[in-house]
C-alpha cells in the first residue's frame, strides 16, 4: 500500500474549497467497480433487449455464473446500450477525466514500456498518459474531501510517466496499481508474477499473500473491505476505485469455481476465463456484504462497468465469438468491441433515504437510451455535490434522468469512437447517430481512397448487413457530421507514408 | 551432419536416368549462395543504375563493405532489376521449385510451429511448406548424379512437415538446417543459440564449435569449404546451397569486423548488421578461395542473391531507409521490399572453357531487363544438363541469354507478387507490368471498396508519385491484366468476414 503524504487537511481546486472533516453524512460513498476486459455478453446477467426494451437471454448468459451482478442489477437499472472505448486505456481516461479519447488524447493502449504507435499511427497521440495537472475525477473528489482509494489494475501511464502513480492523480491512497496493464499472474502462490509467471507484470503489494492460495481477486477484495472499514471508522466518505485485474489474460483457472465449468464444447481457456469472471463477481457480492454489515449500504452507490468489448478465448476477433450475438470483440470497430455491461445500484435501495434523493436509481430497470463512459466523471460528480472543474471541457452527461428509468431528450443519440491505430484490424472511426452506425476506413497506404462501412443498427444489431452502396447521401452526412464532431474534440488522424494527416473526408 | 542414407547408385525421375559415377568432369558445380534478408542496397556492390544502365553508387553502398562480391560482380553479371518476393519462405520455395508463390502456396513465411496465418489470410495456403513429391530443384540434380548439398538455413517447412527435413527435398546432405528461420544466436560462445540466445531457434548439427569464438557464418564456411574438398575427392559434380543464417536478426556483431563501422549517426543494431553483412562477404570470399585451391573454380557457377527485400535496422518499414533510395523493405509491397541483389559468375572466368561455353557470361556485366528468383531453377537445371520434369509447370525463364548480357525479348517484362497476408501493412497484390507497376490493395473489412496505387517506375522508381487518380484506365488494364494472371496461377485471395474470397476486380 501506498499512500500520498503530500494529502493535507484543506485542498483547493477549481475555486472549490472543503473541510475534510465533519462532512461524511450527507453525501454518498461512490464505488466504481471496473472489471478489465470485460464484455456485454460475459454475464448471467442478459443486457441485450428486444424491440419493447425487455431483456432477452442469449446462450453465453446461460454460460456464465454472477449472481451477484444479478443481485445489483435487482437493486439498480442496467443500461442495453452503454458504449466504452475497444481497448483498455482510452476507457479509462475517459472514466478519470469525463472526456472523449479524441480530447483526453489516450486513443491507444498505453504500453508500459514505450510509444506503442502503429505504422501510420498519429505520432503525437498521449501514449504516456495521464497527467498530473488533469482535473481527474478522484482529484476533485479529493479535494472535495473525499477519501479517494484506488485497488487494483490502475495503467493510467506508462513507466516513468505521472499517471504511473495513482497517488499524483488525485488517489489518497494505492493499493496493487502501477503501469502494468495486466498481471504477471493471478495465483498467491506465484505471488501474482513475482515467484512465477510474467515478472514484468508482477502485481505490486500484495506481498503478505505470496506463497498463499488466495486469488488475485480475492486479495484485491479483502483489501477493498479493509480500506472501506478504516474509511468508515474515520467518518469519512470515500470514493473507491475497485479496479479489478480480472478478466484480462493470462487466463488462469480460479479453481473455487472450475467445477461448474464442464461444457465439452467450450475449451480450457474458456473455461478459466469463466473462472475469472465469477471469481470477480464473488468480489462485487463480498464487497456489497461488507457495506450493509457496516450499515453503509443505503449511503453507498455503486457503478458496475467493463473497460472495453469483451475478449473472451471464444472465437473470431472480428466474426461472432466472444460477445455473441453482437459482433466483433475488444480492438474492433463492431458492437462487441464497444458495447459493455454498465449496472449502477445503491447497495441497498431505500425510498426514504435522503442520500439517495440526490439519485433516485429505478429499481431492476433497463435503460434502452444509450449512455457512455465519459457519464461517469459529471454522474459521479454530481451526486458527489462537486463542480466540474471552471473552463473544464466535459464530453460526458450526467445520468441522473436516465438512472432515474427515464429518457433523457437533451443528449444527442451519438457516439463516437475514434481509433487511429491498428489493433485487430485498421485505422478507424466508428460513429453512431441515431439509428445508424458508420464506421470509416483511413487506408494509409492509398491515403486518397478511404473506405466505409454503414450499418443500420436498428434493423441489424448485429452489423450483417452493409449498406453504404445503397445509403451514399447517409454515408455522406455521417461523414459530414463524424469529421466536424472529430475536429471539434482535436482528433489526431493517422498519417500517410509522407507523414500528412489523414483527416476524413467525402471522397465519392 | 545428416546424410541421406536412401540414396542409391542410380536414380529415376521424370524418366531421365543418370549413372552417378563418372560424369563429373563435362557438367559444372552449382553453388547457389543465398543471403537471407539481404536487401539490394546492403553491399558496397552498386546495382541501381542511371538511365544508360551504368551503376551509380548510393550512400548505403558507402556504409557496407562487401569486397568479395565485387571481386564477383568483376567476373560476372549483376542485375539491376531482380525480383524476389518480400519476405523468406516464398522466395525459398521459388528457388526450389521454380514457381511463382501463387502456385507452390508458400504465400507467407512459414512459422515453425503453427499456421502463420493472419485475420483474412486464405485460410488454405501451403503453411506447412514443400513436399516431398515436389520435383524441387536438388531433387533433380540428385537424381542426374549431382552430389546435393545444403549448408544453413533450410525453413522449407514447418516442425513435423515432410520439408522440415531438406534430406527428403533432394539433398544428400543437410548441415544445420531446420524449420528454424533464423538463428537462436550467431555466437560460438552461445552455441548458436543451445547454450543462451532463443533456444527454440537453436541451429543444429554444430556442436564442435559450441563454446568457441566461432561466428556462425564462419562455421558454415569451414563446413562448406570442407564438403567441397570431399566432393571433388569423390569426383562428383556437386550443387551446394550455401544458405547463410546471415543477415537476418538477432543483430549480433560479428566483433572481427566491428571496428570498421564508427559512424557516430548509425545505432548499435546498424553496425552490428554491417558487420553480418560483412562476416557474410568473407564467406563468399573463403569459398571462392577455396574452389581455386581445389582447381575447380572455372568449373564452378556461383548464383549469389538476397531472398526478399532488406531489413536493415535503418528505419522506416513503408518509408525510406534499409533499401534507400528505393522504397520500402522486407514484408512491403515496395521495390524495397522486393528487389534484392543478384549476381552470377563463373568462380574463374575462363573464355576457353568447354563447361563455361554452356552458359557464357558476361565478365563485370551489368543486366538492366527484369529476372525473377524463379528464374534460377530452370536457369540451373539447363547449365547442368538436365531437364525440367515432364509436365511440370514453370513460372522461371532461363536466363542464359541474359547471362550472356542481351535482352531476352521473349520475356514478358512482368513480375506477379501476391501477398494475401497482412505484414508490414496490408493484404496486397503488387503487379509490376513494363514501366508500370499497380499495387491492388485488398480490404477484407469493405470487402467491396479495394484500393490501389500505381506508379511509373521509369520516371519514378522511388515510387513517390501515386497516379492512379489520374490513369484509371492503365488501372483497369492492369487489374484485368494481374486478375488473368492470378487466376491462371491458382491463386488464393484473402477473405471477408464470412469467408468469401476477395477476387480482384475492377471496381471504379
Amino acid at each position: 500500500m501506498r499512500t500520498n503524504r503530500a494529502f493535507k487537511g484543506i485542498c483547493v481546486l477549481g475555486g472549490l474549497a472543503y473541510s475534510v472533516y465533519g462532512v461524511a453524512q450527507d453525501r454518498p460513498n461512490i464505488i466504481v467497480f471496473l472489471v478489465d476486459d470485460m464484455g456485454l455478453m460475459d454475464t448471467s446477467v442478459p443486457f441485450l433487449t428486444d424491440d419493447n426494451g425487455q431483456p432477452v437471454r442469449h446462450s453465453l448468459n446461460d454460460w456464465y455464473h454472477t449472481p451477484n451482478m444479478e443481485r445489483l442489477a435487482k437493486q439498480g437499472i442496467c443500461f442495453s446500450t452503454f458504449y466504452a472505448q475497444s481497448v483498455s486505456s482510452p476507457s479509462r481516461a475517459s472514466i478519470m477525466t469525463g472526456q472523449n479519447a479524441t480530447r483526453h488524447g489516450v486513443t491507444n493502449w498505453i504500453s508500459a514500456e514505450s510509444n506503442n504507435r502503429n505504422t501510420f499511427g498519429p505520432p503525437e497521440w498521449n501514449w504516456e498518459g495521464l497527467r498530473e495537472d488533469m482535473p481527474t475525477m478522484p482529484k476533485v473528489l479529493q479535494q472535495a474531501g473525499y477519501k479517494t482509494i484506488h485497488i487494483g489494475k490502475a495503467h493510467f501511464g506508462c513507466i516513468g510517466s505521472e499517471g504511473e502513480d495513482p497517488l499524483r492523480l488525485g488517489f489518497d491512497l494505492n493499493i496493487a496499481g502501477s503501469a502494468i496493464g495486466h498481471p504477471g499472474s493471478y495465483y498467491g502462490e506465484w505471488g501474482y508474477g513475482h515467484i512465477k509467471g510474467q515478472k514484468a507484470r508482477a502485481v505490486p503489494d500484495l506481498e503478505k499473500y505470496h506463497g498463499t492460495d488466495t486469488f488475485l481477486s480475492e486479495a484485491l477484495t479483502i483489501e477493498a473491505n479493509r480500506e472501506i472499514t478504516k474509511a468508515v471508522e474515520e467518518k469519512r466518505p470515500f470514493y473507491l476505485n475497485m479496479s479489478h485485474y480480472a478478466v484480462h489474460s493470462p487466463f488462469q483457472a480460479d479453481k473455487r469455481f472450475l467445477s461448474r465449468y464442464t461444457d465439452p464444447d467450450k475449451s480450457e481457456k474458456a473455461k478459466a476465463f469463466a473462472t475469472l469472471i465469477e471469481g470477480m463477481d464473488k468480489s462485487l457480492g463480498d464487497i456489497m456484504d461488507q457495506l450493509e454489515k457496516l450499515e453503509i449500504a443505503e449511503n453507498t452507490l455503486i457503478f458496475f462497468l467493463g473497460d472495453n468489448g469483451g475478449d473472451a478465448p471464444l472465437g473470431d476477433a472480428r466474426g461472432y465469438g466472444s460477445s455473441a450475438p453482437l459482433r466483433g470483440k475488444k480492438g474492433t470497430e463492431f458492437e462487441g468491441g464497444m458495447r459493455v455491461p454498465f449496472i449502477v445500484g445503491w447497495a441497498k435501495p431505500e425510498k426514504k433515504s435522503k442520500i439517495q434523493k440526490r439519485l433516485p436509481i429505478e429499481v431492476g430497470g433497463m435503460q434502452t437510451q444509450l449512455g457512455t463512459i465519459m457519464d461517469i466523471y459529471p454522474t459521479v460528480l454530481s451526486v458527489a455535490g462537486c463542480k466540474v472543474p471552471q473552463n473544464y471541457v466535459l464530453d460526458g452527461f450526467d445520468l441522473k434522468k436516465q438512472l432515474s428509468g427515464k429518457v433523457n431528450r437533451k443528449r444527442p443519440e451519438s457516439f463516437l469512437m475514434h481509433f487511429p491505430h491498428a489493433h485487430n484490424g485498421s485505422y478507424f472511426t466508428s460513429y453512431r447517430m441515431g439509428d445508424w452506425k458508420l464506421i470509416y476506413y483511413y487506408r494509409p497506404e492509398t491515403p486518397k481512397q478511404p473506405t466505409v462501412s454503414l450499418y443500420n443498427l436498428k434493423n441489424d444489431p448485429e452489423e450483417r448487413n452493409e449498406l453504404s452502396s445503397t445509403h451514399p447521401d447517409k454515408c455522406k452526412e455521417m461523414i459530414r457530421k463524424m469529421s466536424e464532431q472529430l475536429e471539434k474534440e482535436g482528433a489526431l488522424y493517422p498519417v500517410d507514408e509522407q507523414g500528412n494527416e489523414l483527416k476524413p473526408f467525402v471522397y465519392f
